[in-house]
């Protein structure tokens, strides 16, 4: 009987824990997605509450660190669930970094706002950075139903988010070059773009952690990595 | 006897434990060190051998992670203990990433290394490059020596270098609207700041863990911040 009490207070525990990081994940997607809104609109008010909402990102990491802790040393965890309960530390803490991208955008969102920006720009951004919530969707999804499958299939997307990504940080140097007026402009947007991508590589980590928990052994094979923005020189000249 | 044994073990696990953040800590000094003095000298060998090495950096989270979940199932520690052994899995995570910007910041290196530079801006981020090194250093002198003071005086040393590399942002930003010839350059120095100042925030986040570790509390007060760059814009003509 007490035995049971005891295994019964503990599932309920490891499900809290689960529910947290869930919770915790479903927010930084709705950060993010506010995050990219604001800056299509730039619109200052919206980004302002992106970055105000962050504080609640960080609390959840704290909450999560808390109750990890006390379930070390309460119910001394085997294998298995010590598994889940390290992972969700990793997985707290690749979000909270996740949340913190989300503010760093609604930041320059809020310093662009006052200038004139280049729409199509904006565009090209927002749709590097619904890639980006595909994957934080469906990797949610696999901690959420436990499956494997749908974690590896969300690490092979990061490859096209890269290539999003480098393909962008030319067409903002082009843009800089041709026009000087978009010096400041272009780079804010190339910080943004690599923030989305960045957010992109914690989604990728999220999704290993998951296979981790669930097999026991990280992903075979090379994590696919296609980023070749910090080797891009564009000349003046070259995007006129 | 048979106790003694034990306790033996254990203290001999936890030390091992301290050994191997330590040793990885020591590693991740010496790669910013030298990612920095090959951005100074534009030496892509020098560069390539940084980015080659970052696996060693990584071997050693994933070591840090295995000797973690291995003591936590089999000496099921208890608070103090628990925090050491928690902490030195968020250290390791932390000095992961200050080794993958000096992986980034040599990457850059590679790619500016056959372009004409200016090397009074190369000077300058190695400026803020060395107070950062002063920080880790510090950072892992007060880990080894268990010295909270050490590891508070570090937190507040991240402000010089979030000042410093808000100017640096300004005038990069002048530096290319001043001549467009520097707009792949000023793009990548701006990525390079930005990588030394995340260097000194992970720097700061390790401070932190080890007070906490040590007193059993985060650190008080609002952890200082100056990095402003997020909100400069430059108009053409301001930097002539």
């Amino acid at each position: 009987m007490n035995e049971r009490h005891i295994v019964s207070a503990y599932d309920k525990d490891l499900q809290q824990l689960e529910t947290l990081v869930s919770e915790m994940g479903g927010l930084v997607e709705a950060q993010l997605s506010a995050a990219l809104d604001a800056l299509v609109k730039l619109d200052p008010d919206a980004a302002a509450e992106v970055i105000s909402r962050d504080k609640i990102v960080d609390d959840y990491e704290s909450q999560i660190d808390l109750h990890t802790t006390e379930m070390l040393v309460l119910r001394q965890p085997m294998a298995q669930d010590l598994r889940v309960i390290l992972v969700a530390l990793k997985l707290a803490s690749n979000l909270e970094r996740m949340g913190d991208y989300a503010k760093n955008i609604s930041k320059r969102t809020v310093t662009l706002s006052g200038t004139p920006t280049v729409t199509s720009a904006t565009q090209s951004i927002k749709r590097m950075g619904d890639k980006v919530l595909e994957m934080i969707k469906e990797v949610l999804d696999a901690y959420a139903r436990r499956d494997t499958e749908l974690a590896s299939a969300v690490i092979l997307k990061d490859e096209d988010v890269d290539r999003m990504h480098t393909n962008l940080f030319r067409e903002f140097l082009e843009m800089m070059t041709t026009d000087s007026q978009h010096i400041s402009l272009g780079t804010h947007l190339i910080f943004i773009a690599k923030d989305v991508e960045r957010v992109g590589d914690h989604a990728t980590n999220v999704a290993e952690k998951i296979h981790y928990m669930l097999e026991g052994s990280m992903p075979v094979g090379e994590r696919p990595k296609d980023d070749r923005s910090s080797g891009i020189l564009v000349e003046p000249g070259e995007g006129e």
